[in-house]
């Protein structure tokens, strides 16, 4: 029997799950659910259903774990625990100063519920906050390093397009390949801001705009340009539909450590993801996790899990013993 | 309290867990077990006992979870059932093929004494069998590849020490760096054994010896070296002691999947390891898998395990709380 999963949220990301869905043989689509009017939202999976949110507890018996796609400003800080008590839920929450606050609200509704949640999936927090514990599990004197992209960051694209004059606008964040080796080669540098990341921004202006005070704005630009190196090219719209209509993303999860009776030796643990498509990834992961939510509820462990509580047999499609033969 | 382990086989891998110990600040060294002489073995912590392994169970009470640091070939098949039994043991079983087997006998044994067992603990099998499965569970759809190396393979270097007129040898496998580019870029290659890797070996010769006929001999030898493209250096006793003494090894597990409706996005996840002591390294690991035995164990947890059955969390030091605020 499959695994039937609802969308709550058909965006970027509601598609990328659904994408995912296609891929997995022991899971299927069993609903969509949106916050629009349902006729307007045409999605890609035949014979599956689109409802307004409002209906959703009225389907909860044909859904086994319900992925709530949704912003992590505002969406997901409500919506989590609301759903969290009569659904299994999988969210990608990623506010991480806020992580612990939302962690207590959706692990007391899914206790109270008998179901299981998983919060912050994905990459960052999700694959590479795993990476970075178990790293510092096996090597505890040593130091971390996260290294972003290249990639392009919604948030300070969205910072630049609103700058009078622009009209559009993307921005990639670009790991600075020397501080890269120097970590790789375990010199364990003390690395700034400006150190580990460059930003290379491409901003289409209105017809006639002051270029020169765009980019004075951009670079100077308090939190999100002032601390680095940026780039600006201004080009066309139509370049920029063509050449940056991606949402690639990716990074670096690296730890530096010793070992030995002087700590005479050293060990680079490095975990590192070159994405075309951060929202489909991301996807990806929520639905491995999916997984997990309802294997682990189904053996009776309830309440808020994060990636930390996740044996990685429970992500998997094979069975145990398959797992052992051939992937050990 | 401590978790109190004990380290049974005084080799590298045990002095390598007796290090890593010494790291961990919730953990102690109770005891050392060796085939030998007891008296014979001076271990570098002061105040530790040293006893024969007839002992062990007389010391059963003062053990949490015991290491057992033996080969794979002939001491871990009898060994790790055998301790099962009366201890949480943790075990670096790496002859892939008979793993069901192994599972099969340890599991009996851990569960008839209510003990918890972690067997292939390591990095391969261990870390990078873990990161091969979680990779396969995010994108089904895509090729695996792992690559070992730069190190020293222990198994080749004995090959070579087994020729005549050979004294002394180090092999170093080494990974393509073209086969690894080519990888990294999604293009995913069919690779041969050849394509892969490459087998460079520093040989000391006896007085007199045909080195000719030597590196025939290591460069025509089944299943170790003719799949491969080798090269052979003759060095003296001195060199060999000088520029090869140490222990290193790593390598890359690389998975490479395409995601969307149409698969028209691609994506790579990678895992890397750089090792100055493969034995140390993997002495760590083993540590934190004795953590996760012991806190499995204390939750009712029984039987045998493998990195596929531990949650992350029980791997580390911190509290969950601690892990979702700093790590996630």
């Amino acid at each position: 029997m499959s695994i039937r999963l609802g969308i709550l949220g058909y965006g970027n990301l509601g598609k990328g799950v659904e994408c995912a869905v296609r891929q997995n043989d022991d899971m299927e689509l069993a609903a969509v659910f949106t916050r629009r009017d349902p006729d307007s939202v045409s999605i890609l999976t035949e014979g599956v259903k689109v409802y307004n949110t409002s209906e959703i507890t009225a389907h909860k018996d044909e859904i086994d774990v319900l992925i709530i796609c949704g912003g992590s400003a505002t969406d997901l800080p409500t919506m989590t625990p609301m759903y969290a008590k009569d659904f299994n839920v999988v969210d990608s929450f990623d506010t991480h100063a806020k992580i612990p606050e939302h962690f207590a609200n959706v692990d007391a509704a899914a206790k109270s519920g008998n179901k299981t949640a998983m919060i912050s999936v994905g990459w960052d927090p999700g694959m590479f906050s795993m990476n970075r514990a178990i790293a510092n599990a096996i090597l505890p004197e040593g130091k971390d390093y996260t290294f972003w992209g290249r990639g392009v960051s919604q948030g300070h694209s969205d910072a630049i397009r609103r700058i009078d004059g622009v009209l559009d606008a993307r921005q990639y964040t670009i790991p600075v390949e020397e501080a890269l080796e120097s970590v790789r080669k375990g010199e364990n540098p003390d690395l700034t801001t400006r150190q580990k990341h460059t930003r290379e921004c491409f901003v289409v202006a209105e017809e006639g705009a002051d270029k020169a005070r765009i980019e004075k704005e951009i670079v100077t630009m308090p939190n999100y340009f002032d601390e680095y190196d940026v780039t600006v090219h201004f080009i066309s719209m139509e370049e920029l539909m063509r050449d940056h209509k991606g949402i690639p993303h990716g990074g670096f999860v690296i730890r530096s450590g010793v070992t030995g009776i002087n700590k005479e030796n050293r060990h680079i643990i490095e975990y590192s993801l070159k994405l075309d498509s951060n929202p489909e990834f991301t996807s990806s992961v929520l639905i491995a996790y999916a997984r997990a939510s309802y294997r682990m509820n189904s053996e009776g462990m309830y309440g808020c899990k994060t990636v930390f509580d996740v044996p990685p047999a429970y992500l998997c499609r094979e069975t145990p013993e398959y797992l052992r033969s051939h992937m050990l």
